[in-house]
């Protein structure tokens, strides 16, 4: 498969925006050392743009990136892509809708994963963003398709727009990859605010109702403003 | 309503100063993403300064800061102004003293939040910052009065300048937005101690006399030296 | 009283010195907004350098440092001095060896602080610096002199260059200011670890023939050698 | 013993790695004051790199480096050698396959440490890293072989790459210094999401076959790829 001559700038503007968005995850401490990557869909095509393999965070530009095709095969770029790859890809393959997708191993969130418990919806910002409670996805190790299909058959089964691989970490989706970070970054935020409540106590329960207004709320307002709503301020 | 010229000089200073504060919430690690906000009463007018919705801090400047009256309404600026804004206006109506608002999801002020527990004055900065307890609001959800009418109600039954409104987050206030922050800040600082202190046993409790000894030192040592006082050092 | 132009250069010197080290400060966040304060001896004199109140730290320099006398009283400077000098112009006073005083209201110390609990000797680096357990001092409040006497009291009958006074906050002491401050980034580092260690159980104790070796090796080493030792690495 | 010519080029571009690699500790926090270290084995020569005692981080460049035998004897440098040097010297010494050794007070890993517990492979980050429970090493102290004796002992034992000296703090091997900065950076984010996982409840355990699976394919991608693999992304 060759690239052809009119995706170029689309490809160009896409490699530097998920390059930058690498950044977000460093600014917000969600990973370390190489350990975790966001991908964005080309859109229209069968294609995606990815963090290459054992690169550190420091050294990611645009140029760097690499683009694979929904099954993982490397179609531009010097490098391996991320060893999660056929992660992404299948998720992209299995949901027409999501734009971007973000993998971390942030502390919080992964703590939930180890435990296989899903993080309660106790605070307005999990209704606001997640819609509910945030779901465990099952065990799964790398070298087929358990992942992808884990994060998929999860995410299928719930509002939520992150979901907790037992023992390995969170993956986040959206509609851009912009979208899928802001996830992640919420999601341990959340992850964090919720295990400090519980640390001493109960939190109290949002009812049903209440978390259905705030998560309404959220998608209207974002269907008019792409760039906020919900906790947004 | 249109902007008279004899305060243009005014807003022009407190937009600087409303955007320049944003910077400690992010220092502080109080926000993340767009979640929190700083609003300032302008003098003598229905008017406050306040953060756009939707513009993450790092691009916050004196001229992306919107002017609104008190009921919310956007008078001066380009974009719409942070959705909490109706619970900022609703403090600035009903507290004619407060010249500052400020709301965050800060991490342990927002887990005692979750739990609908005041903070316990077991610190010598609690009694000197927030004179006492700092206490929980009603859970309330945006679209109407009720975050508002929720922080003034918990506010006029207390001598602390910071409430935590359950399952949501804090909200504080000061005689302008830089002793507002100030609150944000120390509030955050004080639940976190308090928290870890708590999790290993019971903290001493203070007493009341003392508590009103060093409350009472703040405020008088706050009379004179407007920029200091209290915990201050 | 007045200044002698002899000692103009050692003043000169020891404001700079003190300034910067609010820098470690706020490097290893011990302190947030004005609420931490250093101070030195002058050497020879009945003098002190100390940080001015409510003065924030990225405004601090040499300048802006206060001088006074071992009763707290202004000698130089244009501000007031810190509303906790009358307790380092205590230790001054009583702790004849003591060239440098730092208060802070870090998190982890003062949260052993806040249940009156001493810090045990569970690590190697709390036997190096500290000699063992580190101790509480009483309550007290600011006004007269019993916070400076608690901490003199309890540090008298100690190795230990830190106290946690009850509800408040820490203290640490040292030869000059530099190792006062040293003694303030070590003490928070083990009243993190220590607490941490001692959420999942019991950590295992250390020997008190184990925490003389360690602490006769640190002294020794520290004659020695005047910038490094213990822990150092 | 004196340095041949030959070698020049090799130890300044030794030293200049191992000055940057401390860089790392501190960007993840896993070092204060000047309380951990890096070094390096010289290919092919009895000889090592390690950084100088008492140097704070920011001051440390290629130049201060300091150049040692296998026994820890200063052979190149102006100031001494770290004060771990002896335990680094021992692990050199017996086992000839590691080229980097790094030690650390990094706060979770030292938790876990004072505890004398070693941290459970609940993550798939510490099967792929560490090849299943990182283990405890004898309470040992300075003065003689003890720490590096336990450090070789314990680690022979293990597939880690990581030991936990008990009451004292994690040491880190790999076959070169940069991969030993990597598994003590990996360390202190396994014990810290671990120990977060269990204040909550059990984390999950992963079957003995994952563990190995994991492990194996690590080692099989590294073998490929020198810079990567593992929980890379």
């Amino acid at each position: 498969m060759t690239i052809s001559s009119d995706i170029t700038s689309t490809l160009t503007s896409l490699r530097r925006t998920v390059a930058d968005l690498h950044g977000e995850l460093t600014r917000y401490q969600l990973v370390i050392w190489t350990a975790g990557n966001v991908s964005a869909r080309v859109p229209g095509r069968d294609l995606m743009v990815i963090k290459p393999s054992g690169v550190s965070y420091e050294d990611l530009d645009a140029d760097s990136m690499v683009v694979t095709d929904l099954h993982g095969k490397l179609v531009e770029g010097e490098r391996n892509p991320s060893s999660d790859t056929a992660a992404h890809a299948y998720v992209y393959r299995h949901m027409p809708g999501v734009g971007g997708v973000v993998h971390t191993h942030s502390t919080y969130a992964t703590a939930w994963a180890a435990r296989g418990e899903p993080i309660p919806c106790v605070l307005t910002m999990v209704a606001d963003e997640f819609g509910g409670q945030i779901p465990v996805g099952p065990f799964a190790i790398i070298g087929d398709d358990s992942i992808g299909r884990g994060i998929v058959d999860t995410l299928r089964r719930s509002r939520s727009r992150a979901v907790l691989m037992q023992n390995h970490g969170p993956f986040t989706i959206g509609r851009d990859a912009r979208e899928a970070v802001k996830a992640a970054v919420m999601l341990e935020d959340v992850a964090r605010t919720a295990h400090i409540a519980r640390q001493l106590g109960e939190p109290v329960p949002i009812e049903q109702d209440d978390v259905d207004r705030l998560f309404d709320r959220y998608q209207n307002v974002y269907g008019q403003r792409a760039d906020s709503g919900g906790t947004d301020a």
